[in-house]
């Protein structure tokens, strides 16, 4: 199967560590992130909002949003917990991060590092997203204050799915200092057995 | 249960709508959405967003995010469909929903309809969102045209979570007269039986 990947990309990440994790093989077609000119041709029919990660499976059928990636590999393995409260759980957080975090940290990471603009472009808009994105891991750092993981006794799709933006939250200036549970839960997602780096 | 509601969110709507087609019972609790102010206070511990819905079974465990919540009531119902693949697609236009759809049309719509302030105060930002509210609805446009429902054959928790704001888009200013298919499919979920309003 088919990856159309942006290496820097968070959301690329999450996909790309829980296959690692399961020791699936696929192919990567980078796509730029900067450049979204040829999305409607590389990506239209395959994905409605023409982002990255967009996976296209060996018999046509493609499948479009991180997290419905990651939900569909993972049902039935150990990252998706048998129970359906917490498997709920599991996804509240993932909205979560799409919606709160992701919005926020993500795009002020991009915006600072990786968009090839001056920051000066953006500066009518960081401190709205720079004060949600504290939000946001004022909101993870309570959860995980007395917790190892963010849903049940071990890593789920939520973590993978928060770790992606987080753990690089400080290429958009999101300084992690303030946040000691977020830092200790770092290190524990990255020194699970089967873990791969982002640039791996 | 008690379920922390707004009866103008379509994020709170989406709930109400599934329990009632399940014809699950539960209290409401009515959160002003305008003033925040009590946020915390109310639903601190409950929902690390802050943010309706809120849902608090009776056992007293807590599950924030709209579409976290569909999915603890819609799974084993034909809400939810029993192939993998097709699960996957109904989590991909709810995250859709969540990512690209409702931080334009749901916002523009709060900002014009319900926010109590002048529509003056949100113009430097109202274009910006405007644009990509249109954006979605072309995609979801594109995606039924040909097709009865989002996914498979038949109302899904899909549909529901993309049908709450795009029904009342008209509110943020979003006309649907370039949505034939749109339209179509508004109605055909509101004719289904077991089906509420939002004002209900």
């Amino acid at each position: 199967m088919l990856l159309y990947n942006s290496q820097i990309s968070g959301n690329c990440y999450k996909v790309r560590l829980l296959l690692a994790h399961l020791g699936v093989d696929y192919e990567r077609r980078e796509v730029d992130v900067a450049d979204r000119s040829n999305r409607p041709e590389l990506l239209g029919g395959l994905n409605p909002a023409l982002r990255v990660p967009t996976l296209v499976l060996d018999d046509g059928r493609s499948l479009g949003e991180s997290d419905a990636i990651l939900w569909f590999f993972g049902e039935g393995t150990p990252f998706v917990p048998a129970d359906a409260f917490q498997r709920a759980q599991v996804l509240q957080w993932m909205f979560f991060e799409q919606y709160d975090h992701e919005p926020a940290i993500a795009v002020v990471r991009f915006w600072l590092a990786y968009s090839g603009r001056p920051a000066e472009e953006f500066a009518d808009r960081i401190d709205a997203r720079r004060e949600a994105g504290h939000r946001a891991l004022a909101a993870l750092e309570t959860h995980l204050g007395g917790r190892d993981w963010l849903v049940g006794d071990g890593l789920t799709l939520a973590d993978i799915a928060l770790y992606a933006y987080t753990h690089v939250a400080h290429e958009g200036g999101f300084e992690l200092d303030a946040y000691p549970a977020i830092r200790s839960w770092i290190e524990r997602v990255a020194a699970q057995p089967g873990h791969v780096p982002i640039d791996a």
